[in-house]
């Protein structure tokens, strides 16, 4: 709970941004603060390790942030997801629903073999849709989705309730009902 | 030296990438591996311990990969640089030219206060325009470019040249000359 406490007072919230109406959660003054990062890194790490998870994926780019330090305390691997077009072939890629239109994740093909244990990182679960599509690029690729890790979980828009059909396991270190 | 050979054993070239007649460094496959996940982040931090650095910035998206940890490792705070548009206000923004056309490079304003001693790290220095943008970037705010920090140096670009107007400390921890 301290450590919480601590995350939230270094969480900036500011209001409409990117749009109208959406109270951001901007995560930069915690990365100001080096003890957040390291205790972050860790809480993030603890819950996931004796499971053998070999893979780490993080969504770009603020997945980019802590994944590779998760992935490094797990022994396991870091794969980037990024948007279609900026990762060098061979790929696989997923379609999905955003808010306001569509877009397309992909990874790099050999970066996720079958019978991988997986978890899927970002700095914050919303509606969902990205992390439900990295999930499906892990399912494509022959990996098994152990669970999913955020910074923040934005409880209010039921991100949740999206991810159940790929692991039961969630996990995040703070939440907002508003 | 060592760090250097399994370095460049996880580097794939791939031809042709993301245009014609470009040899494209793929890091994907030393991610893949969290024991030079762990050795490059150590190796990127040692040089710059025990100088005063208090910020580290990171280039959107693979200076996020280990910017965190090399700022954590000094005890000092990681500052994300983006592409204009992509953080909250307040911010200030640097244009550069790009090869193809203009960018503009982005901070959050709090991020960065005069007397601030910087590390600015990315993934990779080719031609420097990016480095160059965000040690520009330091400097609109006061802040001091201790020096700059990279996975990997294309020096048939000559990107050091650009940067020494900012910092004449430069670190990298492989290079290509093709």
């Amino acid at each position: 709970m301290q450590l919480e406490a601590a995350i939230k007072e270094h969480i900036r919230e500011v209001p409409d941004f990117p749009i109208k109406g959406v109270l951001f959660k901007d995560i930069s003054p915690l990365f100001l603060n080096p003890g957040l990062i390291n205790s972050c890194t860790e809480a993030l790490t603890q819950p996931w390790k004796g499971i053998g998870v070999n893979k780490v994926i993080g969504i770009d780019s603020r997945g980019f942030l802590l994944g590779p330090q998760i992935a490094a305390g797990l022994d396991a691997g870091f794969v980037m997801i990024r948007k279609k077009g900026k990762l060098p072939p061979q790929t696989v890629s997923v379609a999905y629903s955003l808010e306001y239109g569509e877009a397309e994740l992909e990874s790099t093909s050999a970066s996720i073999v079958p019978g991988d244990k997986v978890i899927v990182h970002d700095d914050l679960l919303a509606t969902g849709g990205t992390a439900a599509a990295a999930a499906e690029l892990v399912h494509k690729l022959g990996g098994e989705v152990v669970g999913f890790s955020f910074l923040i979980y934005l409880d209010f828009l039921g991100g949740e309730a999206k991810l159940h059909q790929y692991s039961d396991s969630l996990h995040y270190l703070v939440s907002y009902n508003s």
